[in-house]
């Protein structure tokens, strides 16, 4: 085999190593409820309908002049590390303590097994997802947590009464959603109100 | 409320609608098993492992001028269809008569619930993905073929044995991948032989 064939065949591995790899979030399951409350759904099915969300409510972002395909990339990965890291609950505040620490670790491992150049790409997409400063990841993450939001709300709070949370907690954890879509973040608003009047939330 | 807003507030439900209904993409099953053997995968599933890998392998796409979004969002929306339609097994002649049919009836429907504007635009994508005669579509279809291979391979083919298939049988199924990755084209014939001398495959 010539060398740049080898070279090639070398990193299409690594690719595929991580492609591989990522098969894993089909398995983590997350405390949302599909819309139809049948079971919990999982951080692929999760990654996949924010990403479609994404796309269909771009016009609602805060900033007009977005990257849409970085958007997306960051939807795609956003989760990936919770292969290792697991799924934290977003109202458990003792597992939050020690999040940061585990999903860095889990970013280092799982991105590591890409070439350099996409390992660096990916890396530095997830710490811009998380940092959430840049218009970007500030429309992202505003819909990854209108996501849940929407499907409490539309399974009439079951996950909610279950965990005994309460309309200031959701509020609290979900006004970041501002900073990326005042529109998205009203809608919340709304349906929060609605909520805690239907007896979904405390 | 002024009419500028009611008119924001009825696209918004419309585009809320669409969302919706395509969490129903999370209970259509198909017959690819998760690469540990321990379940089939959902569309929405497949859906975001497929997104992931086009990005991820994008530089083995035969043309280098690729619209990588476009890609992207033809690989979230390809299979909503299917909630109507129900996954049409690759190597079932016979459902394959009608698919066509129904699933052009459920794009109507599915892609009907968004603004016209959408509306459009995610049908035409639809379309351009199943017709596969732009690059954007032979790339992203030759990601949806290649999946699956990779999934029966690394399972040891226990679907393609339940479904008696033969090495020429996936061969003839994914030669299209070729249109859109020689590189992807060139590691299925690999995976076929390897699967038939050691009985993955008939």
């Amino acid at each position: 085999m010539p060398k740049n064939l080898n070279f090639l065949a070398s990193r299409f591995q690594q690719q595929l190593s991580f492609i591989t790899e990522i098969d894993q979030l089909k398995q983590i399951i997350r405390q949302t409820l599909l819309l139809d409350s049948s079971k919990q759904e999982n951080d692929a099915e999760h990654s996949w309908h924010m990403a479609v969300s994404i796309i269909i409510l771009a016009e609602y972002a805060n900033e007009k002049e977005l990257d849409i395909l970085k958007c997306v990339k960051m939807a795609l990965i956003h989760d990936v590390v919770e292969i290792d890291a697991g799924d934290t609950y977003a109202y458990d505040e003792m597992a939050h303590q020690d999040k940061e620490e585990r999903e860095q670790k889990a970013a280092q491992r799982i991105f590591g097994l890409l070439p350099p150049d996409l390992n660096k790409e990916y890396t530095d997409l997830w710490y811009e997802f998380e940092k959430g400063e840049t218009k970007e990841a500030k429309y992202t993450g505003a819909v990854d947590r209108y996501m849940p939001v929407l499907h409490n709300y539309k399974t009439q709070g079951k996950q909610w009464v279950k965990h005994n949370i309460s309309a200031d907690m959701v509020l609290k954890r979900n006004k970041p959603i501002e900073e990326g879509s005042a529109f998205l973040w009203n809608e919340v608003k709304q349906m929060v109100a609605k909520a805690q009047s239907k007896g979904f939330l405390r």
